[in-house]
């Protein structure tokens, strides 16, 4: 079924409404409006300037109506993932208006009464992305996957992970090669259509959830699986989700993904890792159940001018001696090419 | 409020009831029965020899109930949790004879309708250990916590890191030092009788409820907190649980415990590591949010002889430079004052 998205995000479309930009960007449903009374009267170009899109900016859930959208996607994934109080009213104007509710958030929709009840009143649904199916313990049967996995993992939270395994994907397709995509997240669910939110799951099962995603992508019969990574393997809340998804979806190989310019990880003092430490770390720590190398270091230069961004990717190919670039910048095709063929590893076995 | 426990452990008693076996051995509430068919007549001691406890072993609940037992405890965990089909009846005649159910599965009982309805019916309650409360993500307000906390890892699941920590609590209080044990799986639960099995947490909030815990532990003024364990950081399902102790406790050292007849890690042909090795990962990886050191191994020695768990010992310690002990067959006592006094380390804070 397809899709047409009015977006709610007050106050945060030009900031960190990453949910709003990727599936404006990346979804196979169109959007047709967005709410921000902050910028009513825009349009997503002239708020955004990477987002090819000339979809209004409205200031109410009324004045989407008439772009007769078919949903309402809540556009922003605020940390912590609660409900921010004023946007109650948009959300049950959405429902009266018989939209469908899509929703990333920590706290299921779903599960509050008010909204529930007035969904059934109003004969419309709820969808939480972030409510994970039951999955099993992870089994190893991952190692038996044909395509190549490639991972992405980074110096931080929110630094493009998902962007860059989007470009990959996508660079992949044009080459002619047959890559699936697999989601993590909960934006990159909503751009998908599928996926798990890795970090809802249940920690025992986490990794057992990796591995269900890359089983469902090789049903597909891939010849390349591209996985969006979670978190960062020093940041103190989120690196568990790191993990389960480094030994979970077997992975072959790794990008990481770098904001050059974090001195700390999101909310915390902790100093993100230099490009060597990254690379010895996460390849240390994979290696003890299957090896798998960095191969490739895709910057996010955003804020930085031309010269200072190649300044940037420059001083990352020197200290790794790996392909580097910025794949929203300058288009991923040249990074994808110079990863070249990714091999299968396997996993380590038993010392006799 | 004191509790009387009969154990169910049918058919396993004498194996890897470990649940069961560190309720006898270290709960505070005491055990007066254990149901297990297989071994009815015999007592405690008899069936497992470091267990020194003279309770019957019975072949049913009608028979416990001579002992006056008030709750039955599951005293096993079997992998994944699933609870056996032919133990139902055991704990419905335990609830008709109004004994409270404390269980630690992955299975929710309270949540099977023929056990709640049962338990209503009786006027009796069901407590699932398991079941992790609220906790909010990792804040790390932990890092203000004055007492040292030293945590547990290991070679393994299931290798004794939480009896490691409860002979390491028990040899410090004997030594004065007011010690408390923070209890972060099923059996140390029931054994203090307080806890979150964080193992049950949603991934991202695992961090956060090792966190909580401490602060909890914290709140009795301690001169010395000591964690237990869980999995392994190879360990390719449990390794994110290990992770979120190691970040989420705020750590300022770790005892390692070590099986060291394992070759491979529960479940998977994943290789144990070598003692260096180990030290190696867990150092550099919790060094990346906040420095601690290895500064001890626990060995389990368990199934060698005295001269084969001493070559193991000193094997290891020629290996570490480490004080190395088998502190359920050598008591605790040398071990935990050879660790001397444990400092407390910072976070790591941003290059400037």
């Amino acid at each position: 079924m397809t899709r047409r998205y009015a977006i709610l995000a007050p106050d945060r479309f030009a900031g960190d409404a990453k949910t709003a930009h990727g599936v404006i960007r990346y979804g196979t449903d169109a959007t047709v409006a967005v709410i921000d009374p902050s910028l009513a009267g825009k349009r997503v170009r002239d708020a955004v300037a990477y987002l090819d899109s000339d979809a209004p900016i409205v200031g109410s859930i009324r004045d989407a109506l008439a772009y007769e959208p078919t949903a309402l996607l809540i556009g922003t994934a605020p940390q912590g993932g609660a409900l921010p109080a004023d946007w109650r009213a948009h959300i049950m104007d959405a429902i009266a208006a018989k939209l469908e509710i899509v929703s990333g958030l920590h706290d299921m929709l779903g599960d509050d009464a008010a909204f529930a009840a007035a969904a059934r009143r109003a004969g419309t649904t709820i969808w939480d992305v972030r409510k994970p199916p039951e999955v099993p313990l992870f089994r190893g049967e991952v190692y038996g996957v044909r395509a190549p996995v490639l991972l992405m993992a980074g110096n931080d939270c929110a630094v493009g992970k998902m962007t860059v395994a989007l470009e990959l994907a996508r660079a992949a397709r044009e080459a002619g090669r047959h890559a699936v995509f697999v989601p993590t997240g909960q934006t990159g669910i909503m751009i998908a259509g599928w996926g798990i939110s890795v970090d809802r799951v249940i920690a025992d099962f986490a990794p057992g959830a990796a591995e269900q995603l890359v089983m469902y992508a090789a049903r597909q019969q891939p010849d390349l699986i591209i996985v969006e990574g979670q978190g960062a393997i020093n940041h103190p809340a989120y690196a568990p989700v790191t993990l389960a998804l480094m030994y979970g979806c077997g992975a072959d190989a790794m990008v990481l993904v770098v904001d050059p310019q974090r001195d700390r990880v999101s909310g915390f003092q902790t100093p993100t890792l230099d490009y060597r430490a990254l690379i010895r770390v996460h390849e240390a720590l994979i290696g003890t159940v299957k090896p798998a190398n960095v191969i490739g270091i895709a910057l996010n230069t955003r804020g930085l001018d031309d010269a200072a961004a190649r300044a940037a990717i420059a001083l990352a190919k020197e200290q790794t001696h790996l392909p580097v670039d910025d794949l929203v910048r300058y288009g991923p095709h040249a990074f994808y090419a110079a990863l070249g063929a990714i091999e299968k590893t396997k996993p380590l076995e038993a010392k006799p």
